[in-house]
């Protein structure tokens, strides 16, 4: 595959960080990829693993040889990068990062810069699994995933484009919505969803019977709260950076188990029955989207 | 393998009884296997698969006739054979059932028969999938998974061993517990998952970003969200049958899931990342209790 970048650096080579520099190094994407990271031992690991060419020891030095940066690093502590990349990074160099939530990176940016500076692609791969670390990278995490670029009006055309092309080339499908739309939809789809596995989990450990509870579990139980063992810093980087729109998906959703309590409550077997119909039909309809992208995403 | 019982009896034949009646028909653990059900097609589609030998046109004869009735329908349509079982039944035959729900059955069975028959085994397999009906039917199921057996004083030790030697005859681990308990423990691990998978799916159907929603959501998602396209009638049943304990746990979640919403709203970092922490400490254990079952548990 052609060249895209020559240096590249990637700040936080987790799961998510590390599988795109083992994919971009695996198709001969860009000439090099360091590695930054507060885990020393576990950079190392990156290097042995392929995963990385070198460890940065020196991070103002490896920003100002970069061609592209990759923040890796929870929501959270992206701010704690802005310094050294203002101060070091070359003009052509671009920067972008993998955050779930657009909104408080944009608005740090703002803050920081005074906007989002053109160079800066906001971009959130939909993809990871319970599993975090290095060791856990996997070149081939971005096919047939869906990776979310949300441009704003600063940002640069061709270098969005550039972007979206290193995406591609990994095996992603990249799509583009507004920086208030991203949040408000992976709300709903996917900080829920990890707020209510940690519930679950949290609450069932805390029953009285806990000593069966886990034992007795099937296998519904198991995918349900597959989720609950992902990295808990990154989550709860997620839980206050998206914290509004994950307050009014909460509630929305309280309001439907309360209804659904009720109804079980007073023996409302239509409203029992027509809930769980309505849910199985969406879930079906979702089933099978899924299956049909499978179909036209063929892997690149 | 050994024959168990001559002449089986599955009313009911949905995923549970019809994998069951397939598992012994395929390890010659009875002599024959008749399915009845209200849908005729489906039991003949049953008997072309192999699932059943013969579909049963009339109930009375089928029932004078077997060693063992096994009850596959749901949770609250188990009343409505018992009429027929009291009345044709022959002494020597065992009835079970594969209910998620035990003591609105047990009660069921009180009330129609003053006691629990030392003939009736209360039994639950903890096995299943997102599917539902004849077809989806297989034979290895039971395969390195739990079936609770809760017997109840009255019980027949040794009908409460022939059950058992069934469910081990198809690859099951068999475990027993109190009436109670069970019902307490599967409203935890099992009917509270599932009141949340349906309840998360309608409420994103319902939000006005819907159209978004469904195409983002990632693997996570899809994991979650698989048991929400469980059979609605099965689980309504359930949620009906064992109301109580169901309520119980939906309080319990809701009580955690408010704090949760509380420690966001509130920017409690440390609150947040103890509740993350902890629960991914239950669910990583949880993990390595079932790699253990796994190799354990070798199949028959």
């Amino acid at each position: 595959m052609a060249l895209l970048f020559d240096k590249v650096l990637v700040i936080g080579t987790g799961l998510i960080g590390g599988s795109l520099a083992k994919a971009m190094r695996e198709r001969h994407l860009c000439t090099t990829v360091a590695g930054f990271g507060r885990n020393h031992q576990s950079l190392q690991l990156g290097v042995s693993l392929g995963v990385i060419d070198s460890v940065v020891e020196d991070l103002a030095a490896a920003v100002a040889e970069s061609d592209l940066i990759v923040l890796g690093v929870p929501t959270l502590s992206i701010t704690d990068y802005l310094p050294v990349i203002r101060q070091h990074r070359k003009p052509s160099c671009i920067v972008t990062d993998v955050a779930s939530v657009k909104g408080e990176i944009a608005a740090a940016l703002e803050q920081f810069f005074g906007t989002v500076p053109p160079w800066f692609i906001l971009g959130h791969p939909i993809a990871g699994s319970e599993q975090s670390g290095i060791a856990a990278s996997n070149a081939n995490l971005y096919i047939q995933h869906k990776v979310i670029l949300t441009p704003v009006a600063s940002t640069d055309p061709s270098q969005l484009e550039q972007v979206a092309a290193l995406w591609k080339a990994v095996g992603a499908t990249v799509e583009q919505m507004g920086v208030e739309q991203h949040d408000t939809v992976l709300a709903a789809t996917s900080h829920l969803p990890h707020a209510l596995a940690y519930t679950l989990v949290d609450t069932l450990a805390g029953l009285d019977v806990n000593v069966d509870v886990f034992r007795f579990a099937a296998g519904g139980f198991r995918d349900f709260t597959r989720i609950a063992s992902s990295h808990p810093v990154m989550w709860h980087d997620i839980m206050l950076a998206n914290r509004e729109a994950i307050l009014r998906v909460i509630g929305e959703f309280q309001q439907h188990l309360d209804q659904l309590a009720e109804a079980i409550r007073q023996g409302d077997s239509e409203a029992i029955l027509t809930l769980f119909e309505r849910a199985k039909a969406a879930r079906d309809q979702y089933a099978e989207l899924l299956a049909n992208q499978k179909k036209e995403d063929s892997p690149c």
